[in-house]
C-alpha cells in the first residue's frame, strides 16, 4: 500500500518550532510520507534562517519556496500572500499530496490554504480555534473555514472550532507540538551551554549567571506604527531595573521595521549595559534558558504555551496574546513602563508558580501523525446549522 | 465633510446583477462616494462582458483589474486569485477606500478580502451566511471571517453569522439587492420585447410566444470532470420534451469547458430543434423573460431568490443551492434525466405558486447604503466565544 | 556519460510547427535529452491547441506553464510576459537545464530568456536575425542579445545577428525547420483527404475541388484597433471574388479580438457563399492544402518560408512580414480591396514560380540538434565591437 | 499646448546617482512634466533608502513599486524582473507618459522596458552602448533593442549603438550625467565635513585627516559564489597596507550576500583598525570624499566614470568594469590580494592623473532634457541592415 503523502508548509521560524515534533512523527510514521515545504521568512537569513535548523535537524525539503515581497508594510504583506498562492499552486501541482497542513495564523498561511483548498486537495489546520487580538484572528478562523480537518492545541480551541459550524468529528485535540518539546527538555532541564559563547549575539557582555531575564517582543501587525514606541516602554523598563538580559530580536512582520528599529536606535543611544541580543537559538537551547530565567517578557506565544508547562513566570506584554487561554504563571500588562517594571518585580518573586497541562502533555506529534494516518480525507464540507 | 468612500469590486456578470440596486444606492446616497472596481471575468468578453452593461447603466469604473488567468482548471483558479491579491492590493493602495465590499461567495472574491483586511481596510462582506455544497462554501464563510461588517440577505443567514462568532451588532440582514430588481419589475411585468430579435443568440428559431421554458445551468467547481456529463442530461431531457427553450449560456469557473463543451458537442451532434442559446441579457429583460416562463431550470441562485419573490416554478439540479434557503416554488432534482424531465411537468402545470420574501422586500440596496453610511467602520475584531 | 538536456518552451501553436523537426531531431540524438515545456496559448483550446498536437506526435511533456492573462490588449501581453518570467523561472529552477531554448519573436518568448539568463542557463535563441515591421521585431533582437548561442534561418539573418556584435562562432545559420516539413511533404504532396469533412469548421459548404484559395490573416499587434478594419478589406476581397475558399482563423495576439471580430461580424452580415474556416489543421494536412491552393492570401510567414520552397503563389498583405527576404513567388501589397484582389488574380494566373530555397533545404532539424550536442555551452558573452 | 509626460524609472540608488542632473532638467523644463516612479531596491532601507534621498531632494514622487523578491539569488532575481513587469505595466497604464526612460542595465531595468515597449509607449534608454563582462551586459543591450531612442554618454557608445542596427538619427550622445554633478562638485571641491560624525557607520573610527583610502566593490551577479572569497582579498590588502580607509557597503544584487558576508564575518574575526564602513551618503559628500582620497579600490562605474574627470586615481578590481573605456586613471587588477597591494601603492604615489571627458563635459542633464522635449516620438523601428 503506497503511503499518505502529507505535504507540510514552513513558513516561519517561529512556525518550525511549533510544529517539529509534528514533522518528525509524520515522517517516522509508517503509514505515511512527509513532504516538506520551506517557504517565506523561513527560508531568510535575517529572520532567523529557518531553514538551516531543519536541515541540520534532519528533514528532507521537498520544495523552498520564495514569496516575500520586500518593503515590509502593509501592501507588500498582501502581495506577499498573492504571490505565495501562485507559488505554493505550482507547488501542490507538482508534489501532488494526499493532504496539507497550513499551521496556525500568520498572514501568509492563508496563501497555503487557498492554493490546496482551491485544488480539492484536503486541508488540515493546526492550532486554529485560538483567541488573539490583531489581523492574526482573522487569518486563523478564515484558515479555519477553508480547512477540512482540524488538529487544535487545547479543549477550548476546540470548542470554538466546533461553534463556528465545523463538523466535530473532524476537529480533534491533539495539544501543541511546542509542548512535546518542552516535555522532552524538562526530562534534562540542566542549562548545559554558556549562551554568549555559544550563540554570539551583541550587545553587553552580562554577567547572567546569577540569574537573568529575557525578552522577546514581536510587532504587532495592524498597530503598524506603534511598534517603536511599544517596544521602547520594555526597553526603559529593562535598562532601569537593570536586571541582566536576554533579548531576541522579532521576526518579519509589517511593523518589524519599528520594532528592530526601536531596538537599534535605543541601543545607539542609550547603550544599555543590562541586554545581550541574540538573533536565535535552537529550541532545545532556548527552552532551557527559560526554565533557568527569573522571568520572560514580551508578547511571544512561548509565554503562554510553553511557560505554563514549565513554570516559567511571564509578563505578556500588550494585545498580541490577548484572549488566548493562560496559565497562572502569566501578569499581563499595558505598554507602560511603570507598569513593566512592577510585574517584571512581581513575576521574579513569585514562588507558587504551577504546572500546567492547557496545551497538551506533551504528545502531540504523535497524536497528529496519527489521525493523518487513519482519518477519511475528505476535501468537501458544509456548515453545521 | 468628506464623503465616505465605498469600493466596490465586482469581479463577474452574476455579482453585478446581484448588487446594482445596492451600487445605485451608494452613488445616490449625500454622504457616500462609489468607488468602483470591475475585475475579473466581469471585463471579459466570453463570460458576458458585464463591463459594457455596468457602463451602460452609467456607473463609472474606477479601475478594470485584469487577473483571470487561462486554464480554466484548478489551478489556474488559485493562480488568478493569488494574482488578484497582488493588483488589488495595488488598486486599493491607490484608491485609499474608506471601506470595501467583497460580494458573496465566488472564488475569486477572497482576493478583495485579503487585498483589504491585510491594509486595514474595514471590509464589508454582502450575501455572507448561505449555505451551498461546493468550494463557494469554504470562500463563503471565510470571507465572514476576514470581514468586520456582514450585510446579509436573509433572517437565517444572520443567525448564521452570528453563531460563527461575529459580533451581532455588526451583522445586518438587509435582505438581497437582486430581490430590488425584481421588485421594480414585478411591477411593470410585461413582456414588452422579442427576445431572439433584441439578443440574437444561436440555435434554432423557436415559436415561444405560446410559453417557453428558461435554462440557466452553471458547472459545479468541485465536481470538475462531471461538468459535461451533467450537463447532458438536462440538454437530452429538455430536447425530449420538446418544449420550446431558451438556455443561457454559463459563465466561468473551473469546469466551463465541461459544461460548455457539453453544450456545443450535444448542439452539433443532436440539433435540438426546440432550443435557442443566448449568452447574456439586460437583467431586466432576464427578470421579465422568467416571469412568462413555464419554469426555469438548471441550478442558478436567480432560481432560489428572484423566483421566489417571482412566483416563477423552478426545476433544481444538483447541488450547487444545496442548503439554500428556498420557497416552496422549487423543486430539487438530480442529475437525472428522467427525474428532470418529471419536475420539468410537474411544475409546468404548478397551480399554486406563492409569493415569499425570503431574501429581502425589494428595498436591499438602500437599507445597505444607509449602514454604510452610518456604521462605525473598524478594522479590529475578536470572535465573540 | 550523461546526456546534455536541452530545454524548449513552447508558447504557442504556429511556434510549434516551425520546430517541431528539430524537437524530433534533439529527442533522437544519442548526446542530448528533450526537456519540452508547452506554455502560453499553445496551452489553451481556442488557440488552437497546440499541446493535443504535440501530445498526439509523440512528444512527452515535461511541464506544462499557464501564463496567458485574459484581457487580449496590450497591458495583459505585458503582464503574461511578467507572469511568465516568474513561471518559467521556478520551471527552469527544478529542470535543471545544460541550456533553454527560445523560438523566434512572440512577444511572450523573452519571458523564457529571462527567465533563463538570469540563472546563468545558456540561452539559444532560433530564427533570429530577421526583420519585420512591429513589436515582434524588437523583441527578436532583445532575444538575440539576451541569448548566448544562435541557430538561424538563412544567410541574411546569419549576417544581420553578427552585425549586431554577436560572435560569429556562435551563430548558425541551420535553415528554418518549417522547411524540414515542407522538404518531407513535398515528397508525397496528393491531398489525401477531404479538408471539411476530416476538420469540420463552419461556415459555407464550398465546392473546392475545382480550384481554391487559402486565407490565413493575422493581427498585426502594434496597429490594434485596425485589425477590424484591416481584415474587413480582405474579407470583401475575397467575398466579391467569389472564389472557394479555406479562411484559417488567427492565433492570439493583442489584437485577436479586432480581426476575430471583424471575421465573425462579417461572416453574421454577408454570410459569404465562398468562404469554410477552420480553426486549424495539422501541419502535413495544411501544406498538403497550401499546394494544391491557387494561392494563399493573409500575412502569415508561412507564406514566406514553406510557399517559396513549395512553388506556392503568395499575396502577402500589409506590414507583419515587411523586411522578411522573401522569393519571387510573393506580391505584396496594402490593406486596399482592390489591390488585393488585384494581386489575387495575378498570383492565381502565374505560370512561373520556381521552387527556392531561402530557408534552408529541408535538414535544419538535424543540423540544430548536431549543433545543440557538440558546442560548448556558455552564459557569458561581450560584444564584438 | 500639454506638457510632454517624461516617466522614469529608478529602481536602485547608483541609478538615481547617475541621472539625477537629468531629472531636474526634466523637472524644469518648460515644455516637460516629470512622472517620477520610485522602484525595487531603492526603496529598500537595506540597500541605502535611495527614496529618502530623492524626497530631500525635492523630486514628487508619482509612484512606489514594491517588486523585489527577498532571497538574493538567481532564481529571485528573475522573479524580481518578472513581477516588475506585471507592476510597471499597471503604473504606466495608470499614468499615461508620452514616454518612459530606463536606465542603464541594471537586471531589473528590462522590467521597465517590456512594459513600456509592449504598450506602445516610446521606450528612452539611457547610458546604452557601453561594455562590460556580465549579465549587465546582456540586459544593456537588450534594453537597446527594445527603446527607440538611445541617449549615450560617449561617442564609442554611440558608434555601439548604431552599429547593432539602431537608426542614427535616434542615437545621441549627451554624456553621463553622473560627470553633471562632478563638474558642479569640482567648482568647490573643499571636503566641508566629517564623514564619520555626519554619516556615523561603524567600525574603526580611523584617523582619517593625513590622507585615506576610498573602497566600494559590488558583487559581480554571474561569479555569484566566488562574491564571498573576491572581497576577502580585498579586505586582507587593506588589512595589511594598514592606510585609514572608508569602506562602502554593497548594493543588492544576487550575489549581496557573498560580500556582505565576506565583509561581516572579515570584521568580526579580524576587526581591522584602520576601516570605518558607511551604508550610504549623498553624492555631492560622496565625490567630495573621492577628491580628497588618495585613491579609490573596488568594482564602482563611478571609479571608471567621475575619477576620470575628477582626477581620482583608482585601482579597478575585476571583471565588473570589463571593456568600459577609461581613462589614464585607473590601474587594473585581478581578485589577487598582493596584485591589489601593489596597485594601491602605485596609485597612492602616482602624480600624473589628468582630467579627461570621456564621459561627457558637465552638462548631461540639460542635453537629455532638450533631445525629449523635442525628438519626434516613435514606438515603431526597424534594424538599419
Amino acid at each position: 500500500m503506497s503511503k499518505r503523502k502529507i505535504c507540510v508548509v514552513v513558513t516561519a521560524r517561529p512556525s518550525y518550532s511549533r510544529v517539529k515534533t509534528a514533522l518528525s512523527a509524520i515522517k517516522a510514521h509508517p503509514k505515511l510520507e512527509l513532504q516538506l515545504v520551506v517557504a517565506g521568512s523561513a527560508l531568510l537569513d535575517r529572520y532567523g534562517n529557518a531553514v538551516d535548523y531543519i536541515e541540520k535537524d534532519g528533514f528532507a525539503i521537498n520544495e523552498k519556496v520564495f514569496m516575500v515581497l520586500e518593503g515590509e508594510n502593509k501592501t507588500s504583506m498582501a502581495k506577499t500572500t498573492g504571490l505565495g498562492v501562485m507559488e505554493l499552486a505550482n507547488t501542490f501541482y507538482n508534489l501532488k499530496p494526499d493532504a496539507v497542513v497550513t499551521i496556525a495564523d500568520r498572514f501568509e498561511t492563508i496563501a497555503t490554504s487557498i492554493a490546496a483548498t482551491y485544488q480539492n486537495i484536503p486541508l488540515i489546520h493546526l492550532q486554529g480555534g485560538e483567541v488573539t487580538g490583531n489581523i492574526d484572528e482573522k487569518v486563523r478562523h478564515a484558515n479555519t473555514k477553508l480547512a477540512d480537518i482540524h488538529l487544535v492545541s487545547s479543549e477550548e480551541a476546540r470548542d470554538r472550532v466546533i461553534n463556528m459550524g465545523e463538523d466535530a468529528s473532524y476537529v480533534f485535540n491533539t495539544g501543541c507540538p511546542s509542548i512535546d518539546l518542552a516535555y522532552e527538555v524538562a526530562k534534562r532541564p540542566e542549562l548545559d551551554f554558556d549562551p554568549i559563547e555559544k550563540y554570539g549575539g551583541v550587545g553587553s557582555s552580562i554577567n547572567w549567571k546569577d540569574g537573568y531575564l529575557v525578552v522577546m517582543q514581536h510587532p504587532v501587525t495592524t498597530e503598524y506604527e506603534q511598534a517603536r514606541e511599544d517596544v521602547t516602554k520594555t526597553l526603559k523598563a529593562i535598562d532601569k531595573l537593570g536586571i541582566p538580559t536576554f533579548w531576541f530580536w522579532p521576526n518579519v512582520d509589517a511593523g518589524a521595521d519599528g520594532t528592530s528599529g526601536g531596538i537599534r536606535s535605543y541601543r545607539e543611544i542609550h547603550q544599555p549595559k543590562n541586554i545581550h541580543f541574540f538573533k536565535n537559538m535552537l529550541p532545545e537551547d532556548f527552552l532551557r534558558l527559560l526554565i533557568h530565567s527569573k522571568c520572560l517578557i514580551g508578547n511571544s506565544s512561548v509565554g503562554i504555551r510553553e511557560c505554563s508547562f514549565l513554570k516559567v513566570p511571564v509578563v505578556n506584554i500588550g494585545t498580541r496574546q490577548h484572549g488566548r487561554q493562560r496559565g497562572s504563571n502569566v501578569i499581563d500588562v499595558t505598554y507602560d513602563q511603570k507598569a513593566i517594571e512592577d510585574a517584571i518585580l512581581n513575576r521574579v518573586e513569585a514562588s507558587d508558580i504551577i504546572e500546567e497541562h492547557i496545551y497538551g502533555n506533551g504528545k502531540a506529534g504523535e497524536k497528529i501523525a496519527d489521525i493523518l494516518a487513519d482519518i477519511t480525507l475528505r476535501f468537501h464540507k458544509t456548515i453545521t446549522y
